[in-house]
């Protein structure tokens, strides 16, 4: 059996006595086979001695037993840490920040505390995933949508913690901005409600996010300051149509206008629908998969120029494009709602994007929702439409890497202004780092546009199991984000294995806004034992003997 | 001269000495005269023993100064209170929440830091007012614009911090959420930047909300955890067109289905401008204001059953206005944008609402941006426009209140669900408490939705010079406080004449809010110089001695 650093094995076998007579000795796992699940299958560490893997696992029924657990764990200094339902895959998994935690795995709290359609709300525990949140509205025939994650088993809360994503409309998409209400128990034990939740028989929890004083809720994304136990979101109604409206742009540079001209109609909140940008003339697309909605070139010049070693001359690459007719640039728009105001809006992004030489509209049939499941089978992905579904694992085709197998891979996912120059330049930084490290991937990659104003990109990287291979991607991420940081380009989320390296980029005036999230751990947590170095934040004993 | 509590002629002297060795002699202010600025104008408290005085004011030039004088202040343990403009009139204005404060009066810091017209951000330093801002776009022709609070003369950052509202698009109103990126002096006098801000040479610190790691910038709203000196807004790029839509409901009771159907579109973000429920029937309306656009009735019935003292029967008055041909209801939509889509939005509207019995619609015309001088003389507020104005303090005619001459208001805030039956509650409670207090108010007060999802009330109680009126003001502001929480209800926002008691019915788990809040308290000012008391967080020396 492993032990936690720093704990005897009678404490520790006291500590697992003491969670057993909490939450009864079936939801404490501590033998090599139960604990495998808990590694993280995408760690770029596997097998190697640096791998952070858990010590044990408990898995409570409810807040009342999270509150007695964490209470145990101070009582003998274990280090916890607490899971939803450890999907985040690329991120980090299931698998503790810290090696020798103990995971507190919530999935099987997984109520769906309260669901109102009318006010558009639901409050959930860490356990529900967007497939069973899906299925409960689908049976209650809610006329109620969810912004799901890419893949549909993660769950709500724990993405939102995450600082995940989704792919309806932009006030939805942010996860931990759609979120209102926290019940989470501190690390002392103590369990409160943020927001309007602290006022007793509350009628506004999840109705309004700032509550009185300080808004609190923040602190509890990518952190360590606490047990989140419940977790209310705002739903949108479900949309009586949907369709997307594609626009092709010839050019290359001319993504520089259609950035700045969409920017506009997004800041003025006619285009709402998440929008993504591919390529004909490359074959690929932004939201890292290949080749969106558009048809792949078959062109040989254009082949030649993509291919070429050197690295992709985007004038050549234009000249090539144009004579063989095939547009550059093609974004595709997502709307929803009443037939009358898709076509407005439509016609808004018309306006604002004809001026753009050479550029074309199609706009798809509008129909009619919920669509029959043949017109969901046509489409790539139906996560556009607030339905869960895993398709995004058919990502793509990075079968090897330097001769071994790619078991996974873990996101580099940098924020870039958003514009077309700098989409420009990221583009160029990405593709000269993916051509020294040999990767198998398409020549450029475009940026992602979910988050509002900024563009993010997000760079997977191959995962395998040898040592040698992963630890050169080890040193090609390092690689990526210090040259980011040196462009002011920050990542917005990671695995536990780049938390303190990219955390270092965030260094203004001597490291100070770490220096506050760890006189905060400090205060919150004395004993500093909860999810250790999650997003870098040490408790000051391990700080100390980590300097 | 005023001395802080706790400290010692000497140490203030050399404190105040230290002070203008930084800002210069003619920057420390001490005479009566001078502090008599920092009064708040609207105090319950005013001329008595526990009105909240400061003892002197220092006015920075710029942050760094602001880090020196903090760093002076913990030297002599000196109570400091920051202000932006201080205009927060109604909530506190520029006194201080802890007696004998010394004001940090941030007014010279007043530059625009950086706009950014394409990218569609400004970054302001907390000096800057919304009449500022406003004219240096217009100087400059930039096509922005902002969202604005009612008085002009307030600062956009203060503004945020208080948690304060605007009357434009939706995503704009809520003015901490429309910040992004904030900089901000600790109380240990070290400077740090929050979000992408905290990387070196960011280039999306105002374009990204969430940075890496825990989300830190609500900490600093309605506070006392640090003096910002900087903080990014998003701007809304300036529309092509407005207009306002009017639907009139028949029944008082059809509140019911024309919220839910409000909260529909809202929700789907097809109602995205500000609407305002006014009455034509009983002459007031939901945003303070009189009457909002809507004619008020002179029928003599209605009249008479509004000045009833036993209170106004509903059902009598809906029968009233029925035969006088007089609806219930008016509800204002503000549209923006392209014709196009204003009609579209419009007729959505209409789609949504026209199930309600007797329901009318009138669009006015759609005009285009920017008004001219004579069409803009015709509006009400055009506070609606993203222009600055001082209207708000045409409020009302509440000129006496128990034979004492009113001289400013005092805001009760509650939120309440956003629903009819809620909203009918709501009144209902309020009014009696309005008869039993003899208030000389219209006889029934509406909702106010600048929020997304839930309701406020802004009741304005009257605030004279006479100690015993003020009292019994006092009492009945308690009473309202007191009466909203068992409902459920809290209050968004307050004058520190009230922080404590109102924090204190946001009591769950035994105070664990408030307990968490000053844990953070004593862990970042150990000191407790910063703002004690503000929003009832008060340091541990001070906590310790009012307990």
């Amino acid at each position: 059996m492993k032990l936690p650093q720093n704990v005897s094995q009678a404490d520790f076998t006291a500590a697992l006595k003491a969670f057993a007579g909490i939450v009864g000795d079936q939801w404490v796992f501590t033998t090599d086979e139960d604990l495998e699940l808990y590694r993280d299958s995408y760690s770029l560490m596997w097998g190697e001695a640096d791998e952070r893997t858990a010590s044990a696992a408990v898995a409570p029924d409810n807040a009342d037993q999270v509150v007695e657990l964490v209470k145990i764990a101070n009582q003998y200094r274990i280090p916890i840490y607490p899971i939803s339902t450890g999907k985040n895959l690329g991120y980090g998994g299931a698998a503790p920040a810290f090696a020798g935690s103990v995971v507190f795995d919530l999935k099987r709290m997984n109520r769906i505390v309260e669901i109102d359609e009318r006010n558009g709300y639901v409050v959930v525990e860490p356990g529900v995933s967007y497939f069973d949140l899906h299925k409960y509205i689908q049976e209650k025939g809610l006329k109620l949508w969810i912004d799901c994650a890419g893949p549909g088993w993660g769950s709500l809360l724990g993405n939102a913690l995450d600082g995940g994503l989704g792919y309806t409309l932009a006030t939805y998409r942010s996860h931990f901005d759609a979120q209102c209400g926290i019940e989470v128990v501190l690390p002392n034990g103590r369990m409160m409600r943020t927001g309007m939740g602290a006022l007793p028989g509350a009628k506004t929890w999840q109705q309004f996010k700032p509550g009185f004083g300080p808004r609190i809720d923040g602190l509890f994304k990518q952190s360590n300051y606490g047990v989140v136990t419940k977790m209310g979101f705002w739903l949108m109604p479900a949309p009586e149509n949907h369709t997307t409206g594609v626009v092709t742009i010839p050019r290359f540079r001319d993504i520089i206008p259609l950035v700045d001209a969409i920017g506009r109609l997004e800041q003025s909140k006619i285009v709402q629908g998440l929008w993504n940008l591919s390529s004909p003339t490359t074959g690929t697309s932004g939201d890292g998969g290949p080749g969106g909605g558009a048809s792949k070139q078959k062109d040989s010049k254009i082949l030649a120029i993509l291919n070429d070693p050197g690295g992709v001359d985007m004038d050549k690459l234009d000249a090539a494009a144009g004579a063989a007719g095939i547009p550059f640039w093609a974004c595709e728009f997502n709307f929803y709602g009443p037939k009358k105001l898709i076509k407005a809006q439509w016609d808004c992004v018309r306006d604002a994007l004809k001026e753009i030489s050479g550029a074309k509209f199609k706009l798809d049939e509008i129909r009619a929702l919920p669509l029959s499941p043949e017109e969901l089978a046509k489409m790539r992905d139906a996560v556009t439409l607030g339905i869960p579904t895993l398709k995004t694992f058919d990502l793509g085709p990075m079968l090897s890497y330097e001769g071994e197998d790619v078991v996974g891979h873990i996101f580099f996912s940098p924020i870039i202004p958003r514009t077309g120059e700098a989409a420009i330049e990221a583009m160029d930084v990405f593709a000269t780092i993916a051509r020294k490290y040999k990767l198998p991937y398409p020549p450029v990659q475009f940026p992602a546009s979910m988050f509002e104003r900024a563009f993010m990109y997000v760079v997977a990287l191959p995962v395998t199991r040898s040592p040698t291979v992963n630890a050169k991607i080890r040193e090609m991420f390092r690689e990526l984000v210090l040259i980011a940081a040196e462009r002011g380009w920050g990542e917005y989320r990671t695995a536990p294995a780049f938390y303190d390296l990219i955390m270092g980029t965030y260094s203004y005036n001597d490291h100070a806004l770490l220096e506050f999230l760890e006189t905060i751990k400090d205060a919150v947590d004395p004993n500093g034992i909860m999810s250790a170095g999650r997003y870098a934040i040490w408790p000051r004993h391990l700080r100390d003997a980590k300097g």
